[in-house]
C-alpha cells in the first residue's frame, strides 16, 4: 500500500517499466533497468539497486502466481513521500513497487485514430515513462470513443510522435521511418530492437520528423512496444493498410 | 494508504484541489468544488458528492490537529483502481483522499526565473489540477536549482502561460493582464478574485496572449493562487520590479 503523501501519488512524480516476462524469464530486463536509471538522472532522483529491483519483480511474479506464465511486471519508482507543494525533499527517498499482470498478447493489428491531446515535446518528461501520464490516458480515451485500439499523439509543432503505449513506424518506398526522439518520444526498448533488426536486414532506416501525411503516403504501419513486440496496424483515421511483409518479418524478429 | 493499481498513483490519472482553511473555515469551497467538478467532467469521471467531500476534509483537518490554525487542505480524487495499462474500467470508481497540512503564508516577495520546461497548451490537462503534474515539478525544481522561489512556464508556442504553482500578472499603464486561459492556463480561484476585484478598482483588465517580453516592459508582477492569495514579484531573470500600489490593493482585497 501507498501512503497518500507519496509525490507518484500526489504529483506523478516519478517512473515506471513495464517489463514481459516469459515463464519467469524477463524479456531485455538490463535495457529497462538501463532506461529507468537514466530516467532517475534526467529527474534528479537516486537510481535503485538493481539486484533489489529484480528481487521486486521476482516477488510480484511469484506472489501473483504468474511465474510460469506470459506476464506484465510493472515497476513504479516514485520520488517517495514528501511535504505539501511542489518542492522535493531535501534528500528524496524514492519508493519501489513491482506488480505483475496476465499479459496475452493482442491479437488482431491495431486501428487507430490521431487523437486531438498533444505530446509535449517541451518537457523532458516527453522522452520518458512518467508516472504523469495522463495526456496519453487522454489520447487513448479518445481512441476507445471513437471504436480504435490506439491513438496517433502529434507532437505540439504537428509533427508525428507516437501511439499512446507504443511507438509509431511507418515503410515507405520500403524504407523504414520512425519519429526521431526529439520529436518527443520515449526511446523504447522494442523501438531499438525493431531499428536493429531492420538494419540487419539491410532495410534503409530514417528516424525522422514528419507530419501525419507521411502515414496517410505509407505503405504499412506498424507500433512497437515491450509487450508486444510488434504489431501491424490495420486503419489510421479509417484509412486502411494491407499486411506488408516487412513488418511480419520483423515481427518475427522481435518475438514476444 | 493507496493501493498500488490506484490510477492516480499509477498514471496520474486524476485531480487535485489545496484548499485554505483560517480556523476551520475553508475559503473560497464552492468554488474549488465547482472546478473539481468541472474537471471530472473534463477527464470523464463521476463528480465526487459535495458533503462527502466536505466531511472528510474536515476530518483530515481534525486529524491533523490543525482544526483552529491556518492550513491546506488537499483533495485528492483519482480514477480509482484499475487494471493495467492505459484503459480505465468501464465503471470506474473515483477514489477521495483528502490531507492537512499547516500552511503558513509566504512572507517575502517571489524571485523568478523562466523556466525551460513548457506547459503543454495542447492537452486539455493544461486547464486542469490534475495529479500529472511533472511539467510544474521540473519547472519548480530548475527554478530551486537557480537560486529563485518560482518558476515562469511559457506554453509550447513559447508565450505566458503560469508559474508552476500560481497564475501570473503583470501592470503596465495602470492596466492589469494575465494569459488568457487558452494558454494553457488553470482558472484559478485567487485568478479569479484578483480581476474582479481589479475590476471593482476601475482597473483595465486584459486576458491575453504575450510573450516573456511583456514581463520585462512591465511595471510590477505578480502570482496569485488559493492559498497566498496575491504575492508580489521581486525579480524574474535578475530584473528587479519595485513594490507598487495596485499589487497591495489587491493583495488586501484578496486577504488569506
Amino acid at each position: 500500500m501507498i501512503p497518500p503523501d507519496d509525490r507518484g501519488f500526489t504529483l506523478g512524480d516519478g517512473l515506471f517499466e513495464t517489463v514481459l516476462a516469459r515463464a519467469g524469464a524477463f524479456v531485455a530486463l538490463s535495457a529497462h533497468l538501463d532506461r529507468l536509471t537514466a530516467g532517475c538522472a534526467v529527474l534528479g532522483l537516486p537510481a535503485p539497486d538493481r539486484a533489489e529491483v529484480e528481487r521486486l519483480m521476482r516477488q510480484a511474479l511469484a506472489g501473483a502466481g504468474l511465474a510460469a506464465d506470459r506476464a506484465a511486471v510493472r515497476l513504479t519508482l516514485t520520488a517517495g513521500s514528501g511535504g505539501r507543494g511542489l518542492d522535493r525533499p531535501d534528500a528524496p527517498v524514492p519508493r519501489l513497487v513491482a506488480t505483475a499482470a496476465a499479459a496475452p498478447p493482442p491479437t488482431t493489428p491495431a486501428r487507430l485514430i490521431t487523437a486531438q491531446v498533444r505530446r509535449n515535446d517541451r518537457s523532458p518528461a516527453a522522452r520518458l515513462k512518467t508516472l504523469s501520464y495522463l495526456d496519453n490516458v487522454l489520447a487513448r480515451a479518445e481512441a476507445r470513443a471513437a471504436g480504435a485500439d490506439e491513438a496517433v499523439m502529434l507532437n505540439t509543432a504537428g509533427a508525428l510522435a507516437c501511439a499512446a503505449a507504443a511507438n509509431l513506424f511507418w515503410i515507405k518506398d520500403g524504407a523504414l521511418f520512425t519519429p526521431a526522439l526529439d520529436c518527443g518520444v520515449l526511446a523504447g526498448i522494442a523501438r531499438g530492437e525493431a531499428l536493429a533488426r531492420a538494419a540487419e536486414l539491410g532495410v534503409a532506416i530514417c528516424d525522422t520528423t514528419a507530419g501525419p501525411e507521411a502515414l496517410a503516403a505509407a505503405e504499412a504501419v506498424f507500433l512497437t512496444n515491450a509487450l508486444i513486440g510488434v504489431r501491424a496496424v490495420a486503419a489510421i483515421d479509417g484509412r486502411a493498410y494491407a499486411p506488408h511483409g516487412l513488418v511480419e518479418r520483423l515481427a518475427k524478429a522481435l518475438g514476444r
